[in-house]
């Protein structure tokens, strides 16, 4: 029920602000006698860390991860994992432009309007900073569901999207887009980077693959499977749109089209399609769950903004900070950290109510 | 928590299967004070009545709604407001086939595979047929934000979208398909007949707005207003995709186009844009707030799909039961009511925390 | 989070006034496959009745409870269970006197500063009739821990205790006060009728005792086992004590004096001693859990006490209508019913976080 | 809903183990704007600080907090509160015995049932040290509150009450026992040196009085003030009774002796006893708000008690240990810390229903 908590049985909360001391989570739930150490979150971390190439913010954050509680011996205790990473690298930069005039596409505004002021420096709460204990959070998620295999990618940036037939899995960690195509990730180093001169910035599309997640995980109606998803999702810092399956294309298909055909398997029907995206009901079918999430353009921006001062006064704004040039890249660990969550959270409720 | 009910503060829960002798909601939360009768309710759950049309499902339910508790001479008292909907044309037909075999595209295996067994009736708890209870409840939580105006269409069917230039409300309710396009009402009007005598059926995209919202509305960082209505929609029968404002369109914008510039206003700032569709670090900037909704074609067809058993043999199957060609119709007052639904506990979070 | 709901995983809303056209409760979370009939309920509601002997209230209501949803051909279905219960006895008394001025030792005035104004019949929903929706839902909860027996008794009416040592349960059901000491049974009809002769009441203390409960279950901290057995008793109407084991004795006791001894036993500790009422840390320990709830005396009462008017004024009422002498009698099936519905939800969140 | 956290629009979680690195709260919810720094809490916990007298463990800890997030140029932002207690002493002590036997009283083999394991460091997760971290998120509550005065106090020692008519607020401070009567402090004094040098232990009652506590907070009827504080306070370590209002003595009184009577009053009604405690129907009445709390007395003592090892095998046990002789005592800031946060909940949750 708080804000800033998330899950029902496998819980998480996190806090702090982008120019804070330190930011973290408290992870709630988790079963026992899992093996936990720093090394199982800090390569997570790494995959989302800022500076690492010149196609992301080039504040220098190492994003090393303390466990504070939780963990004895090297194995869960089943009590709450207190997660903290310092921050280093807040750059004492004059923030008075920030201060007094609203950002657009930020939440400045927002903020001011609901709390009456807000802490200014480097979006403060809302900052995507707050992700990283999303991603430490989700790595402890990962080893409650060790039979499941979750993989994220970049699908398009600035409009140009991947060729699903040049799809290669062991791309995604050979270029700085996490981009499965690697004639992709030539276009848009180029595209970035003239983004980035040109003071602009560039949307993406994200998708994620869970494998593995058994039939009957999802709790309907109002914890469904993908109704959690979709919030997760969603949560995330400049998402406007969350599709599962074929999502929006569903829509524009007929019903025999959209049918998911099952023939004897194995181990349960065998679908021939996955329109659905692994989901019917709110609930797993044992198939691969596809999740896919529209990330904007950054809205920090060199080019110079129409905006008011908090007075109200007419000004403009061109935000000289460090950013990154296309958010959504290093959104991809962050959708795949939120898949783990939802999944771990949606396995033990599962257990709870049907054993 | 629990998993069939929605919301934090104002929080209703669901319940009630396809095929039992009733289904209702309890509102929980609601201010005390409201003027409330059945007659607040029913409107609402009229414009989502099935077997009005022929374009939709021929059963015949008068969803005629009790309030059972929570009012006292006509006003609300604060206490639990249960409504009570009897299910009334549950035909008595032969499920044997349904009970059988899994329809593709419903829940029927996802629920054997959860719960053991499933109630194959119409669905059962899987049905559509739920989402008149969160209609009723939604009419309830339409008292609690007066201030707020929702609007809700279809904007799109089988791939043929309206023509935003011919957008006039007042067509909205003056043909079937919640058409704000006169000429793309009678276009829909065609494909529907054809995929229904082609034993076919449509996919549908509805959109909603809602004016009034006031700055500051929404609960960052994990109730944020558009995680929260991304997870409503999503919690939907048959949704597959959820839009904040541009959505996916965004992730094609540079950062300058996709910025909402600010003006000197009356009343705050005069924003001159509205990509983010009113929402901006998950609180309310005050534009309206602007959703979108994906639904999937109607999986009950009567072309036959390949399937199999529960014993694991192949067979195929049709739906010859009562259906709605196009599901993402009668989604609209849903669509309107989740809006409604969610809008009313952000309002109450927000006044509980900022007063 | 919503204030009419109770449990985590297991979790039931309840709703309805005194002298509304119904009650209910809806209960969410319910394993699937369990049997489940009216039949399995009705018993407890009957414990529960009113009306059935002239030491209770002479409301006649038969308290027939229907089952809406939930349950498929006998056993349930994982999904939410609604329970409804018909008033059938709202005596269309003149309720003039309560409507203006307040009952002390009611909520009468504390719904008015709460609410603005209250539904006045009966105590509305601050009635005890409330609590016959908690034992419909308890006699769910009942059929998901069948390894526990819960046995449940008065043990002191008007400051006048069982003997323990005259200890007989199966003289619990042999008498209208739920008393295991046949002696004492004989004395509390005594003081019982000249209380309502002398238009005064009586408090008692209850007891309860769950035996069979797996160590193990309980989730510290803040849904420690005892934790949430004191807020489920605090909730009963009337009550104004909780004690797990020794209670408030074990603060009388030295350390070794409340020590529970453990030697080898077949299947984990044997305890030689049980102060601690079957919990350690908020986790049960394998012993009986003993609970022990103190109930006030009845607020309604014959003889006029001094209060005001809704407008200011001194006045005095005395309560004329029909009530319970000693309302903690009839509180027996309830705690019974609180204790099987924290059970129940410890169980299936211990599943969930322990496997 | 998850374990270790607690309230409903006021939240806070709770982390840490009496021997990790470090232990915190994170407090959510919290309205902006406040003014907040360390300063204000930490006095509180200077209260609870353990090693100040002899009558406490000698564990010598600052318990010097740290706010890591939800602070901006002193003022609480609306986003969640991070509080850091840093553990300094503790003392690297031989655990084998109590890694391999189990202290009765403790929740060592509840733990073990639980978990399969337990981190056996000075008690792990179930040390009270954890109170700490309620202590300084207790003292984020009371800035929300600024209309109510909470005052606890010890009422009774090994049997020994306090003299009602001794009472004197002002001594309260002055003595190492939260004594409010200077006659039974003395005597107290005597009776834990004796207790200490026997090796045993002694049990408390712990009084807490809330005023200025409006009439109307409170949310029936399953987060009742009373529910929510028996809730809080039986999660606190060594805690077996709650009362409010008169509690048990209440059952042993009529209807007429019960009866709070009402005469008009300058703003509401004018009261003219208290056996409610301030609470009726769940809902305070403007009257003081009393709890009344029992603590078992300590588990660990000198003198030698039966147990069993992990592997079952008959031992006896004595903890060496630093401890309390009477853990009651410092349970005053942790009772009056709980009263705050159920109190600043109830305020928020009032407003979001009431306005």
């Amino acid at each position: 029920m708080s804000f800033n908590s998330f899950g029902r049985v496998f819980r998480f909360t996190t806090w702090g602000e982008s120019h804070g001391p330190a930011l973290g989570a408290v992870v709630d739930g988790c079963p026992p006698g899992l093996a936990l150490s720093a090394a199982d979150i800090q390569p997570w971390l790494d995959r989302r860390r800022p500076g690492t190439s010149r196609y992301t913010t080039q504040r220098q954050e190492p994003d090393a991860v303390r466990i504070l509680s939780g963990v004895f011996e090297g194995r869960t205790t089943g009590t709450p994992i207190s997660l903290l990473i310092d921050n280093v690298d807040q750059r004492s930069k004059d923030y008075s432009e920030v201060a007094l005039a609203y950002r657009p596409g930020h939440a400045d505004y927002a903020y001011d309007a609901k709390y009456g002021f807000r802490d200014y420096r480097g979006g403060g709460r809302s900052s995507a900073r707050e992700t990283a204990a999303r991603v430490a959070a989700g790595a402890v998620a990962r080893l409650v569901i060790p039979e499941v295999t979750i993989t994220a990618w970049v699908a398009e940036v600035g409009g140009d999207p991947i060729d699903p037939a040049a799809f290669d899995e062991s791309q995604i960690d050979a270029n700085p887009f996490f981009c499965p195509d690697a004639a992709a990730a030539e276009r848009w180093a180029g595209a970035i980077d003239r983004a980035r001169k040109a003071g602009s910035s560039l949307g993406a599309i994200v998708e994620c693959r869970a494998t593995g997640v058994p039939a009957g995980w999802g709790a309907p109606l109002y914890a469904k499977l993908d109704s959690e998803l979709a919030a997760a999702a969603m949560s995330i810092n400049a998402v406007k749109g969350v599709e599962i399956g074929d999502g929006f294309a569903a829509a524009r298909l007929t019903g025999e089209q959209n049918a998911d055909p099952m023939r004897p398997g194995a181990d349960g029907p065998a679908f021939t399609a996955n329109h659905a995206g692994g989901i019917a009901g709110g609930i797993a079918t044992g198939q691969p769950v596809r999740l896919r999430v529209a990330f904007k353009p950054t809205s920090s921006i060199l080019t110079p903004v129409e905006t008011v001062t908090r007075d109200g006064a007419a000004t403009e704004i061109s935000t000289k900070g460090r950013h990154d040039p296309c958010v959504g890249i290093r959104g991809v660990p962050v959708v795949a950290a939120m898949m783990a969550l939802v999944l771990a959270d949606q396995k033990l409720l599962h257990r709870a109510q049907c054993g």
